[in-house]
């Protein structure tokens, strides 16, 4: 193996995000999947867990603790919060940490223990670790050996609210997020709503209030403009396999808002700020890829702005950021592994 | 035939809406489908047509203009706007009208003809015509020999923020109203944003700011409390055939807000107030019937609530209000025909 | 309560054909649902388990031991195979017995026990109990005390095959049965291969050569001519909640299974014959109701012929023919309850 | 450019074969699109058509009468039959043509006559163009100047029946293939049949024994063997974008079938034959990929085996298949711009 490629440790590659990060890694150049861990399906091959990932050279997934990570240069935590912190805190120091999870997103232990009802194995830890917002977040990440990833909600939510929040083109104030995700975003986990005589041919929203992505979008809000920020964030389940799309209602003038959004993305690889009267984005048009499309529309109510911003929760939500941001960490280009991830339309 | 049995035209049957009405009659003790039109499928049986609604004795589609109207009580016109209000000033004035275009919605003639793009045949008609939103509507629908059917994002909307507003529970700025939407509420028309492979597996937002349901919602919310309402309006196409929820956000107390609606729709039969708490509504439970189902919830954003109603856009939305409407206006037990179209769940 | 109005427990309410048992008896005039159960949510309110079911006045899922059995006429079992038969060998004898699982539909014990693993508690019954493929059982169902609704596939296979066998023109050898069914034909269990994400926007076979519908199918079509039959049956999974499609691959000349066809269900009022040439049937159009739809084609290869054949596999695939067979049982107007159910299209 | 590029014009990019053949150009290596035709929407640009595409750089979509031929080197003709050999009919000689259309498939004019409906403008070419199954015409499409593509359903159907059949493991007579497609195969045309309420939620089959894939079915099959092969061809409509699978009903014994199907692609880079008792393939598994994936089982009716075969209609099934046969008529690494096209599952 060439010495620029790094061994992966998938952490967790039964789930969806997992397969994920193991599709997007085939086709990067410094990157490979040296392991795949699942505790429960410890012993099969992955290629028979997730038929379209079968590879001539068959993997067998095996138990975390059965990795040997001297060989292994990076870890890609796939594994719900709670496991996550679990295994991550064991891992020896020259494996670099890309968390896919929950777990260090929150930069206060005591408001992770609040929302996701567990002390924090290491509140240090996460009171330090970069939030992996790529676009907002690249001076911290060069050389850092750690990241967490942001939730699939907050990355469309942040990447739209961020610009015209720091430039004060919109009110702190009043901040409506009301959102639409595809099946995908809830895992691959047994659960009654997850069923496809649930999901299809309806709509209904869930957690109304009390989801836990809206703490994570105010930390971050908040600590853009060093304020506190509350939002009403109001996520939907919508009869489709990937896909997220936030529609957010501010107060602010649309234009100045639309021109916050492209100076703020101006050549950005994978944000695109549609023009200013052109149709707004659809999540099918960013299927499969790292990319975030965004438009800005006025409202027929006074002094407010809608915002929509779309992305592919299991890619630009999930593991295509997480590809993203270690390609920042070592220093890489940034596009690696992700700029060939052509959507998939129709 | 009884006497007690209306003759029913469907105007229009070979549409979505048209085939909503003929479906509901056909259960209807008191209506019988006498005529079905439609200029382009004249000649043709309906049950061809639309084998759903194959009847051992068939029935053929004619002309408009070959319509018996001598045998006929009641038009239920399901053809487009435009065409509708050509129709229906033609028709006998014995004929009772129950419109499900939008040509008599907006009581303003000028109003109409700057949002539909052409003036109105009939001023005075469209100014004085009963607004059907039939639990608001009561009074004025006794006895009418016409009706203006809302449209389906305005049923929803207007069922969900009416009795708040009108209690003062809620403030009259700053509503907003994210909908969504299944894909049969844009007809079956063949526009290539009907498609399959353009609607499936994927959301956008569309009408962002122009939808022509924004201002016959603002009209009726306008009306009910003497001042001018504006609402910012966005709808979404989702997925699905049938269903439509609407999001509302509004400013206020979220009990308060329940129990204005609670007590507003006590005893309806097709309007149900879920309880503070329960989970929100979904549009599959209310899939194929007339029933609208409203949820009242506290937002974290300070001073906001959210107000979720869930209707299927076709029946409560369309054609089941339609009838509901017709059974007001002739006296009639106002749950014929509809009390027994079951949700189809899963 | 009126005499006529027979109380009906439906046991495993909790599942979708114990929810759509409770849809179809809503609207039957001779029928009351007194009890409904379901162990693991006990104590809860059939309502909040099936919102589309709610009623103003709420009914209590119970454990089916709690059951008062003195006031209750007929049970539907809607449980799983096995544990019905553990119900039903317990009731007493004046309940009638509605079985919708598997357990009394294999008349040979020793088959039934080679098929579902676990040896039959009462052969004797199992080979004498009435097999309810309505249209050809009704001499058998007339005062019956009991009777097994056959399996989805095998009353669409059944409906298609059975009068052309009968009546040879058909050869007995060669046949094959090219099956797709919705999702919900895997009930309402926690599986992976239920989720949306494995089930929507694909399609696969599954059980090729081993499903369990296989022998029932077999099995009556050798009794119907007395001979051992053998099919080959492939089911596939299409992402679709409801309908289920039958493509059968026969021996015999087109016009001649035709007209058998319509000749045997001449009159009927749940299966339909299309005429020869018109369009297939499509699950669409049979959506929610019991009926059956049927057409009849030449093949390009001599000799061969095709039968299709659509079903709502939840309605006549299972709870509106379990219905259908009380209403012969009872010596009702066969279509009680079920001639209100309006197919839901689109 | 490098001298190893070569520019390509789409023909036709405004339809769903020609927006995917843009998607695989775009990862090839030596391939460029250099011009995009649709005479509807000349002058539009394709990342407004068709906005996955959009790229910094924009691309206008020209009358195909406009094209520059001089700078083009390759045409890929995603046009409708008709269309298509009316345009490559034109093409000056120095351009090699990958017709995606159905104009040069059927080698006999006659039979192209009788089948599409007009006389072929070169029936000499007709018959003597490469049919480009690839995997089954390398020895053909080395340096050929033209190859017709084949259908997605014959694709599919092909690559399970040919090695079996050339092999002697299953009788020439009997075939059955009982086919299943997703909606983008009927492309984007306006047509009632493909608008998402009519395809969605159910399943229909359609011009069962005319399908004009048949007939190409059959000639390939025939001339394989120097036989005259009838097949009896079943497609039906299944409401997903993507995917297609055959299920293939033929007289031989499985164990023989596997095995000459996997000696006929063992090391084929797109081509999996599953071992003997894997689950059947999934069109999940190879969405957005050039790959195919083949079972086969034994069925229970004595003597018939069948074997299972999945594709994406769009890739495999058209715009890959060609850029496959491109490859190997440039003598190129076969898998060039296809090989980094990862399903996307979920």
């Amino acid at each position: 193996m060439a010495e620029s490629v790094l061994n992966a440790a998938i952490l967790g590659a039964s789930g969806y995000t997992g397969a994920e990060t193991v599709r997007i890694i085939a086709n990067h150049p410094h990157l490979r999947t040296a392991a795949v861990t699942g505790n429960a399906l410890a012993g099969r091959e992955l290629g028979e867990v997730f038929p379209h990932l079968a590879t001539p050279d068959p993997m067998t997934i095996t138990k975390a603790e059965d990795v040997d990570w001297d060989t292994i240069q990076v870890a890609f935590s796939c594994v719900p919060h709670g496991t996550s912190q679990d295994l991550i805190e064991t891992l020896p120091a020259h494996v670099r940490v890309v968390d896919l999870s929950a777990d260090y997103r929150l930069r206060s232990a005591s408001l992770y223990e609040e929302v996701y009802g567990r002390p924090h194995l290491n509140p240090a830890r996460t009171e330090t670790m970069v939030y992996g917002l790529t676009e907002h977040a690249r001076e911290r990440l060069k050389g850092a050996s750690a990241v967490a990833c942001p939730g699939c909600y907050p990355t469309a939510a942040l990447l739209a609210l961020l610009p015209p929040l720091k430039t004060g083109v919109i009110e702190q104030g009043g901040l409506i997020i009301d959102a639409k995700s595809g099946v995908s975003g809830a895992g691959r986990g047994l659960k009654e709503g997850n069923l496809f005589c649930e999901t299809a041919e309806g709509l209904h929203p869930y957690a109304i209030g009390t989801h836990r992505h809206a703490p994570e979008i105010e930390q971050e809000l908040s600590l853009a403009v060093s304020a506190e920020i509350a939002v009403t964030f109001t996520p939907h389940l919508v009869p489709m396999t990937r896909g997220e799309l936030v529609t957010c209602y501010v107060r602010g003038e649309a234009g100045a808002i639309q021109a916050a959004l492209a100076s703020a993305y101006d050549g950005e690889p994978f944000v695109s700020v549609l023009p200013f009267g052109a149709p707004p984005p659809d999540t099918r048009h960013v299927r499969g890829t790292n990319n975030c499309r965004i438009s800005v529309h006025a409202a027929r109510g006074p002094g407010t702005a809608i915002i929509i911003a779309v992305i592919d929760n299991l890619t630009k939500g999930s593991a295509g950021q997480a590809v993203q941001n270690l390609n920042v960490m070592m220093g890489w280009d940034e596009t690696l592994g992700l700029s060939g991830l052509s959507a998939v339309f129709p």
